[in-house]
């Protein structure tokens, strides 16, 4: 370890903003606003490395650490002109965590340091305010007592209250001096009793302690809790920063606020923030006095005193250091000051943080002001951000009753009475429009009931599950595995935690954050305003990967145009079996025994599916369209009702009993690892061959209207060449007779979604037979590693909880396991057939950390639900730059 | 192509016996023959190669075939002084297929070749029997109307019949040669008619179309499917023999006959055959004459007239060249011979075929006697055969009503009266012994009854389906997968095909072949002669593998370790959980909410589980036992019936609907993916530390009684280095607090399952927490291609139809996809930990296919059930061999 401090004051700074890793995010800023003349209370910042050494030994210091501190606290004295421990002239400091990355609240911080008996007397008599001097030594030692000693902050607040009540006031404020000193004492006695020791009158191990305090907290239970949901290395450490104190509280010559150069709220441009006459920075966030704004667009009510009108030669001053801070870091700032008897302190200044909303506003607004380039605006949004943004919300001013918590599956808000069975909501629907489904767990049945409800909430599934697929398809709002709830069908009621919610009541979800809210709450729909679509046009500068999308229908496919989708990679021809029209005649090709039996219900079934394609084609002219071949487990199809299969015997002149045993010899152990993707083509090819029937007669349709028609077609759950191999021979006749029955010429690309581990090790032959790979990476994760979608979620609770995983791994792309495979199967794939296109049609082509990986593995394209769109677009064009800078 | 055509006969032969791939085995043997100066006659190959050509081209010959073998004709009739063709003295050939691979009757054969109405004449002039020379003229255009011009075999059999009727005669011998030139005119007749052309009389024109039938023959239906099912390549192709005939039929000083050097039935050392006077080869094996033994060794009753007997000179000559076949090819030869007017001569010898018994008994003898030594002894059995021999079968004199037939999921025959469920196989078993358990699929929870019924028929289910694995580590007969069963629980009947069998009613199943036959049927248990345990005695000089056995009982244990195992390489601790006396204690822990209640459960069933492991570990002394902890999905234990829910209830203290609401709640759609494996361990750490503390305390116990404990204990599923790494903890802890409480220090190793694709992939890092690693081959197959052991069954048969695949990868390892994961993991494994030890005990652990494969893949052992320890063993041996030939 070469240097452990850095000094930082005006004129003789040692650190810099880019030293963020060794100084920690505080430190870094202080040193560089010192570095630009602002005035910065001198100090000087304890290195990340010193804490991560005294984490690795359990505890001790790397050898000269505290030389090296003792020498600059003298410096500090020196540059000050107080001394640290004078009973005249006392020098306090506060003493302060500062990570790398902003960790808000999660480590410990001492103000005051530097006061005892006699240090405060010589405060009091050094400010004429005695009242202060021993304010702020309560406050030190309530701080101080419980952080580093281990005294109960609750037992604090009890004497405190217990002292108020004596006296018979109700605020802080009007305790005096002897009411003061009298709490001291207690506070003394206090932390003798609970720690076992007595509170330190000496200034250094004062000192000591706090720095040894703060250095420990970064292996506090919420620190690490935080650092695990932030991403954080638990190897980074905290700088220790130690800074003069100045006061914002001695008297009405002094005050504190936090400013932003912009709002943070909406990204509009004009300086925004709040101040408070004679108070400490604590005051602003406690909430007690409420604070008042620092300038006219600040304000909210008239009656607010702004600074600038108390202040006005501060308030410029501050304004000053506003633009100045803004232009040096080129980015919206969140800065604290202190004014200490009429001298402006800058505190601190960062990056401020800001609504999606704002964000995307801000770097818009910066691009245009010429401060940053397109590509440090793209930088400047989270991907996640956006996702929300395009959804109703929860006013985030309303009062919420929660009543518990699922996976946010689908974002966006929404509210309903609820509805226990998707058969129900189609009923209800039309005399109620407001409705949530609440299920244990959904089914391709239910897709009616779920399109006409505006949300739903199961209680079983993970973020891949049935539901969650569906309504993110639907840009519904979902909330999956709940699993605080427990439904009772019979006495239609469900219990959340002990409350009861009975069918009919109202709840609302967010299925952005995954909470079941009681009754109906407000929400707004986010404006989106022109820089949205801004924005979006500067990410196409930057992505090389095209952003296709999943989509079904016509109308998801031209939402998902309007979102900037380049086609779709995935269009499940199962979804569109499901509508009442035609599930019936769906229902009889599955249970006839025949050849001829299947082929006359597939008859039936040409038509419907070629007005289909004709849609899709239309809306997504000029486009590829992916088409997948009938991939699920058949018997999700079958009728479970009595009803149905009496009229489908019927219907087929056969007995309903047979109708039932064959429905029983379709039922499968475990049906995603059963009779469904090519397997279904393979034992059935009439079915193979209507479907690419009527996907060419479509194409030939729609291109004599003049649409230009890319169909791709795609072949699922192939494990083996010869799968492909079987299914291409029979795609490509139909081809070719449609297209000679038409007189016409399509070109129709053949590929095959690798979805399953031995697809992946065997892409070297695959890849000479497909002219596209799409990587079907919900299945693929389910196979490598062995996790059921549909059952996942309590297993994947535990295992969070148990740090055994990290992620949800059908929502982030497991880059270790399943990554390896992938790029086992690209590699391959490319020496085999170096023309191969290469896409992803799982649920990871709109998780912007998957995105990445893609982009950096060779892929061309990602397909995603159309309103994870721009996340994906986003997302894209952030880790292409991220790539060519590294 | 160099040399096309190979001439054979005794001077001047041109192949030999190594020429195989080249000449086909019945030309290469031939040559050989003729080189030893045996009376061969004489004749020319023409190579496989010729046919390879003549299929890919699609009929064509390579350039200068026809002059080569014109040229070799004129060879042959120099030879023989005979010209192919003449009048006076004709040539007549045979012209037969013979591939490198055995091929019994798939290709065609053309005998008397070079008749014509003239050379039929002069044969019949120089003969001096014209009844013999038309006879064979009639035979002749009867042979190649059908095989070369297409004309229907039964329109010929009409025409004979039809003649014998007229002449009012029953033997075709009773035609004279006048009713054989009549019948050779209608013959000719039905060729011109079914194939429109005339019987061609150009002896040249006889050959090539003979020629040209054979090699497309390579290509028929039949030979196509044989080759498929004998996994002989397509490309290796056919060669063509052309041999001067001779004749055992042309008087009473001709006869014709087959002779093997030993008995093939038993191995015995004696020579041994049949033979019939007066007759061409085809006669001894239509079975309208009987033959008679060649020998009194040969002889089954009294009244049978001997070769030696009849031509003793002639037998003595054969004698001789018996022993000398034998000696020179140092195998058991199969020869054919024909006398022709008192001449021998030798026309075919080959390794003859042999039932397993013998097979074991002539490679041991040939030991014994210094022909050969013991690895070749170990090449010459084939381990699929052992398999069988362990177990009755059914007497191949039996007459058999065959049923149906399902998949020989576990070999031997078991006859018994049929019962529908496992709980009424147990009531039965007081009254009735014989019982079979026809099941749709079998559960765990049919433990008890499946062990009580002879053997076990199921309708569903693949190699790896419950019933199979259990019915093989029960060493009981089982077919599985008899698609053609039909079980109608309410009337107690199951239908296969059109015949309804009754509960009661006899059926015996040969788990051998998949058949399922009427009634009760003879057996036999082969007698394994000392001759066996000499065999598995040589395997061991040879074998590199060691070979364990997965076994769950004391009783399995010993079964496996008189096979030979040497160690149990996975004892699966749940298959101990389904007894009468525990599986309420384990259905009380799994329903459980609390831990609390867990732990009492378990504090149950502790001692029940070191008692099964005292009992696994006496058996084993000396041996390592390794213990998977618990792995199946927990609701496999759950209660099913009602009255079993209540009784747990009260003994819970519970309501009836809570539990039928967990049972609901433990449901999973998937449940091979679900909850399961370590996942359970994880979930619930107190089994898995009440399992190692049983492991443990029993290791303990039978330590001080003297056994040598060699414990390792195995966690399942693992799929992610963390999971381990919790699962280890535990493990370790509970190890050490039992050796502090027994005051003893015994080692056990930590392990893994490696059976998901994942744990395959990141394999270095799992490997640094491992002792050892176990490839559970039956779960990594049914995720590397995404097929459910339990659905399969129906897939598969249409994928082996449809020749996607070509073996049940579930019986024989993927060695292309699995196989790869399974190599990516050792290499990684053995980068960060090089001492681990790798072994497998999936079903494949008993296949020799994939025993080949983990001996050259870097695997310590196998582990296979009891009854396919020597099996593994000699194809373990087998594989060493074959790797250090290379």
């Amino acid at each position: 370890m070469d240097k452990m401090v850095y000094f930082f004051s005006k004129g003789e700074t040692e650190g810099k903003a880019s030293m963020k890793m060794l100084l920690g995010g505080k430190g870094a800023n202080l040193a560089e606003m010192a570095s630009l003349g602002l005035p910065v209370p001198p100090g000087f910042t304890i290195t990340t490395e010193v804490c991560a050494y005294f984490s690795k030994t359990q505890g001790k210091y790397p050898d000269g650490l505290k030389e090296t501190v003792n020498e600059h606290m003298k410096r500090l004295e020196k540059t000050i002109g107080k001394k640290f421990g004078d009973e005249s002239n006392p020098l306090l400091v506060s003493v302060r965590s500062g990570a790398p990355a902003s960790m808000p609240g999660m480590m410990d911080t001492i103000l005051n340091l530097g006061l005892n008996e006699k240090t405060v007397a010589g405060l009091a008599k050094l400010t004429n305010n005695e009242r202060f001097a021993y304010d702020s030594y309560r406050r030190f030692i309530q701080m101080y007592g419980d952080v580093v000693m281990g005294a109960e902050h609750k037992h604090f607040e009890e004497i405190l209250g217990k002292t108020k009540k004596d006296k018979n006031v109700v605020q802080d404020v009007d305790l005096n001096a002897e009411d003061l000193k009298g709490l001291i004492k207690k506070y003394k006695e206090l932390v003798k009793k609970d720690s076992g020791k007595d509170f330190p009158d000496d200034v250094n191990e004062q000192l000591w302690g706090a720095v040894e305090a703060v250095f420990r907290s970064w292996n506090n239970e919420r620190a690490i809790e935080y650092r695990r949901i932030e991403k954080i290395p638990d190897n980074w450490g905290t700088a220790v920063n130690v800074q003069s104190m100045v006061f914002g509280n001695m008297g009405n010559d002094c005050a504190t606020g936090v400013a932003f150069t912009r709002n943070p709220s909406t990204g509009e441009k004009y300086f925004y923030g709040e101040y408070l006459v004679n108070a400490q920075g604590e005051d602003v966030v406690a909430g007690i006095r409420t604070p008042q704004p620092i300038n006219n667009d600040s304000r909210n009510s008239d009656n607010q005193v702004t600074l600038e009108s108390v202040m006005p030669s501060l308030y410029k001053e501050l304004d000053g250091y506003k633009n100045e801070l803004e232009a040096h870091y080129k980015d919206m700032q969140d800065m604290e000051f202190t004014i200490e008897r009429g001298k402006l302190w800058m505190l601190q200044t960062r990056n401020g943080k800001r609504t999606p909303l704002a964000a995307i506003k801000i770097a818009v607004d910066l691009v245009n002001e010429g401060v940053i380039d397109r590509k440090t605006a793209v930088q400047r949004v989270q991907p996640k951000d956006i996702d929300g943004m395009l959804h109703p919300m929860i006013n985030p001013k309303a009062k919420l009753v929660i009543l518990g918590k699922g996976l946010p599956a689908s974002p966006g808000a929404a509210s309903g009475r609820i509805v226990f069975s998707a058969k129900e909501a189609v009923e209800k629907a039309k005399v109620e429009k407001n409705l949530i489904l609440v299920r244990e767990e959904t089914s391709p049945e239910d897709i009616a009931g779920m399109n006409i409800c505006n949300g739903i909430l199961t209680a079983r599934g993970g973020m891949t599950s049935h539901a969650a697929v569906v309504a993110r398809g639907m840009g519904k709002p979902c909330v999956v595995g709940c699993s605080d709830i427990e439904i009772d069908d019979e006495k239609r009621i469900m219990k959340i935690k002990d409350k009861v919610i009975k069918d009919g009541d109202f709840i609302t979800i967010d299925g952005t954050t995954g909470r079941v809210i009681e009754g109906d709450v407000e929400k707004m729909k986010p404006d989106i305003k022109n820089e949205f679509g801004k924005l979006m046009e500067f990410t196409d500068d930057f992505k090389r990967l095209e952003i296709r999308t999943n989509a079904d229908t016509p109308v998801d496919a031209k939402i998902a145009r309007q979102f900037g989708a380049m086609g779709i990679g995935l269009c499940r021809t199962e979804h569109m079996f499901f509508g009442e029209d035609r599930i019936e005649a769906v229902r009889r090709m599955i249970l006839a025994n025949t050849k001829e039996g299947r082929k006359k219900a597939l008859d039936e079934i040409l038509p419907m599916q070629r007005g289909d394609f004709e849609g899709i084609f239309k809306a997504m002219d000029g486009y590829p369209v992916v088409i997948r071949t009938l991939d699920p487990p058949l018997h999700e199809f079958l009728p479970k009702e009595d009803e149905m299969i009496k009229k489908i015997a019927a219907k087929m002149g056969v007995k309903a009993d047979d109708i039932r045993q064959k429905i029983d010899e379709l039922k499968e152990a475990n049906p995603m690892l059963g009779h469904r993707g090519c397997r279904l083509g393979i034992t059935f090819p009439e079915i193979t061959e209507m479907q690419v029937r009527a996907i060419m007669e479509a194409a030939c349709n729609m291109s004599k209207e003049g649409i230009k028609v890319i169909p791709e077609i795609m072949i699922p759950l192939v494990g083996n060449v010869k799968e492909l191999q079987a299914q291409k021979a029979i795609v490509l006749e139909t081809i070719r007779n449609v297209l000679e029955e038409k007189k016409m010429n399509i070109k129709c690309l053949i590929g095959t979604m690798i979805e399953l581990p031995r697809a992946a090790l065997t892409a070297f032959e695959i890849a000479k037979e497909a002219e596209f790979f799409s990587f079907g990476t919900n299945d693929l994760t389910q196979t490598t590693l062995g996790f059921s979608r549909d059952d996942v979620g309590k297993i994947l609770e535990t295992y969070i909880e148990k740090n055994i995983l990290k992620d949800d791994p059908f929502a982030t792309l497991d880059q270790i396991g399943v990554g390896r495979l992938i790029k086992i199967a690209i590699e391959d794939a490319k020496k085999s057939n170096p023309e191969i296109e290469i896409g992803i049609c799982g649920e990871h082509g709109g998780d912007p950390a998957s995105i990445d990986f893609f982009n950096n593995n060779g892929f061309d394209y990602v397909s995603c639900s159309p309103y994870r769109v721009p996340v994906a677009r986003l997302a894209a064009a952030q880790s292409e730059i991220n790539k060519n800078n590294k």
